[in-house]
């Protein structure tokens, strides 16, 4: 990172469909200066996120990011210089920073962080993705013990994390990823009990029902579509529904196609979205718990960083192409 | 009626797609004889539901209507002889008493009824309608005075009681029907403040964002399809979903498709499916309001009364071309 120099990554336009690395651009200009309020961030790790997919949609509970503008994010970084009060130089910041080496943004839009080792926990166990794992799985989706527990995308930030909570809350647990090696890596590392290979022939509805041969009673989707649907089909009465996001839609653009819908009457299904921002006020239930478990080993936070904005677009692809394990970080 | 001869419709097959007339044969046959711990009943009203219609696409709440057996369904008879105690002659039941004329059916599973005139009020707003009604509104949607309440099969037996039951409750009220007859009754007999003619060209998702412009709070979807993907697209944050019907897919047996299914996450919408039946324990409170209502004059009652078990299949598909008004009946 050179001091005078700010690279940005672009988001050249709004993907019709499916989303490559022609949608962006890297650009180089000057290092901002923050005006008053505002504070100078230098960015340190940036996340990916399948919601910045969802982004690009249109407004979602943020405003759409518009093209040719900087492709937004959240991140940690350091504050390099202060024009706001609360906020000094040196201090570590999360919030939206973007996709860039800098930005000059109001310090109300940070939240200032304590400095920890790894700092990467701040953006995985300790950031959005272990507080939706957390909120979404115990607020929404209300395990019992005993119960079992399905999660999509299991093999992501918040689906690892949803599958050690729930095991820890003496849940029955699978996992659907895709691919032998991250199937094999959920039940000998995290502990699941079972997990489905999505990427395997046959209905994924059937494959569903045998590793979940009790039924489903809390479903924490992280993907929608043909997983979703899967999980209607398999569903136990009063199932409960947390809906996290929908990498499918997401990117697809078409609409979602559900054969089991039905069963939501039958059923008696409650199908809850959520957004985390809901359960702020009970953060520090979260901080105390996680805390807690992460310092007696009973959490892992498995972190995949890559290295340089240039490397952004490629590691933010391979999101949605099933190449992840964990929370996707880049260093910058 | 003859006291003799034992006219009873049957479902000839399961229906692969659309259902029709051929799917139906009437057979004679003799009047049965109770077994011990049984009751002859003599039909008197049978009702006609969508919900009769799942009922042939498999197991829901109950098992499927199989291949040339008597086409199930709800009615109101009276008792003829009874081997049964708790149960005498002239009893007026209501159960599963199927389209014939006469069943021998278990005494434990007719519910008696008191006597009243009409009678058909006891298939109405009185029977499974009033109460799917009543607790898939108040306890499922749970509508706050002021709110915006929309409701798809408006003029159905169910939809044309939500509506009369959130307006006396203070909300804004919003009914889909199809064709300007039944949208002009709603508005001008039913009190509705808007109805939207789900027929006319044009998108039923902006049709109904300019009929509720304040958003939707509670959406009382009865319909499924293309209806649920407009209110999705039409809710405000919070929205509560009370799922009791999907006339749409019972008839198609094609998937759904949503194309504003993500919006259940941006909006964090509450999507809830229900079966009366589990509200049952509550019913006293539901008879106390619903009757205080009727004896005011406050709720109206509408029956579209077809006559004779001849009359059935065709009565039974004019449900799903949208050809009824209010409760539909069949004097039998």
């Amino acid at each position: 990172m050179n001091a005078t120099v700010n690279r940005q990554v672009l988001l050249v336009e709004k993907p019709a469909g499916k989303l490559g690395p022609e949608h962006f651009k890297m650009v180089e200009g000057a290092v901002p200066e923050p005006k008053d309020g505002e504070v100078l961030v230098r960015s340190r790790y940036i996340s990916l996120d399948a919601a910045n997919r969802a982004w690009m949609h249109g407004a979602t509970y943020r405003a759409a990011v518009e093209a040719n503008t900087v492709m937004a994010g959240g991140g940690i970084g350091e504050v390099v210089s202060s024009k706001a009060p609360g906020l000094s130089p040196g201090d570590i910041v999360f919030g939206d920073i973007g996709w860039q080496d800098y930005a000059a943004v109001p310090a109300k839009h940070m939240t200032k962080m304590p400095r920890m080792e790894p700092m990467t926990h701040l953006l995985s166990v300790y950031g959005i993705a272990g507080l939706t794992a957390y909120f979404g799985l115990l607020h929404v989706g209300k395990p019992k013990e005993g119960e079992t527990v399905v999660v999509s995308a299991a093999a992501g930030s918040v689906g690892s994390l949803v599958g050690q909570i729930a095991k820890i809350r003496g849940c029955h647990v699978v996992g659907i990823a895709g691919g032998k090696d991250k199937c094999h890596w959920l039940t000998s590392e995290l502990g699941f009990d079972a997990a489905v290979d999505y990427k395997t022939d046959g209905s994924l509805a059937k494959k569903l029902q045998e590793a979940a041969p009790q039924g489903i009673d809390v479903y924490f989707d992280n993907v929608g579509g043909e997983h979703l649907d899967a999980a209607l089909a398999a569903a136990n009465v009063h199932a409960r529904f947390a809906i996290c996001g929908m990498i499918d839609a997401y990117n697809s653009g078409q609409p979602t196609e559900l054969r089991y819908l039905l069963r939501v009457i039958s059923a008696r299904i409650r199908i809850q979205g959520f957004l985390v921002s809901e359960y702020m006020a009970q953060a520090p239930d979260f901080y105390r718990e996680m805390g807690a478990l992460l310092q007696a080993g009973k959490l892992q936070s498995e972190e995949t960083v890559f290295d340089g904005l240039d490397a952004m677009p490629e590691a933010f692809l391979g999101l949605f192409s099933g190449g992840n394990k964990g929370k996707m970080l880049v260093k910058i």
